[in-house]
């Protein structure tokens, strides 16, 4: 951030009165710009045993394969959000069920949150995002070519908790960036 | 929004290419400014039979009840930032527990999640947000005196679970501005 969005002067980083951290301020109009972490919104979408993943036509990972999740959008809710990624990104209409994970990815200042989904019926298609979109059994799922860690961590706690009958939420934190 | 953030040049609010819905978008170096929720972190946090409440020194809603509760900083997990805040607003160190409250204000294009907490000690203040902080029992608490509807929500589901012996989560919708 160089400028102020409100007036175009130029912003200088301090810590405003009161405040323990460095923010940008405006050197002309005083408004202090917060940044804040970015909520990424998916879910599992289950059709009987089989769960739908998408393989990503953009980068980052372009290639590799993710759960349907995306940046959720100012007047939706976290369900709203999940299911309209699903639709976007594998053409693919969910009901969304119970929560499943919350993954605070703090290094790169974004929480994913995601959620149990049932798929209504075994529709489904490479939105613009994706190069392919399929159901997978969980022995068919490519473990060593997912996307992102938060969908690991997802994937594999909706498996153990299904084995197990259950229906539960994780929270998990990644704090590094993973080299890929 | 007027200006960009990065160049200083002005932004025109236009629906990018392959995208759904309006963004500010630069004039000059063509970056697009994405607006998304903020979310806000908050506990109930508990001490024998008694839950911790701020009156609120700042606007909105000066001079009225609420949870400890604010904006998550970036670094932050969802857990830190509601420990912070009742750090910050209450001058008392929790443990935070399990998910209580999910609630999507879509309006204000906010999440506000709350968790259960464990006061460590019946040790607290007022912070610089705070005019007073207090422990009451349910009978006590200001119901008519809350600051928003999402305070009311989280503590009506804590003191139903928690005579029920339970431990549920809770999504809600907030469509609309309340009318103070």
């Amino acid at each position: 951030m160089n400028f102020c969005s409100h007036c175009g002067s130029p912003v200088v980083s301090k810590i405003p009165d009161g405040d323990q951290v460095p923010r940008f301020v405006c050197t002309n109009c005083g408004l202090i710009h917060y940044k804040n972490p970015l909520l990424v919104l998916g879910c599992v979408p289950e059709w009987e045993d089989k769960i739908l993943l998408c393989r990503r036509a953009i980068e980052p990972r372009r290639g590799y394969w993710t759960v349907p999740a995306g940046f959720m959008e100012n007047g939706e809710t976290m369900q709203h959000a999940a299911a309209r990624e699903c639709q976007e990104e594998a053409l693919a209409t969910v009901e969304i069920g119970s929560l499943l994970a919350v993954v605070n990815v703090t290094h790169a200042h974004q929480v994913h949150v995601m959620f149990r989904a049932r798929l209504l019926a075994p529709q489904f298609g490479a939105g613009t995002e994706s190069l392919e979109v399929g159901l997978y059994t969980e022995a068919e799922i490519p473990w060593t070519d997912l996307a992102f860690p938060s969908g690991e961590f997802t994937l594999r706690k909706f498996f153990a908790d299904r084995s197990a009958g259950r229906d539960d939420y994780h929270f998990t934190e990644l704090t590094r960036p993973i080299k890929y």
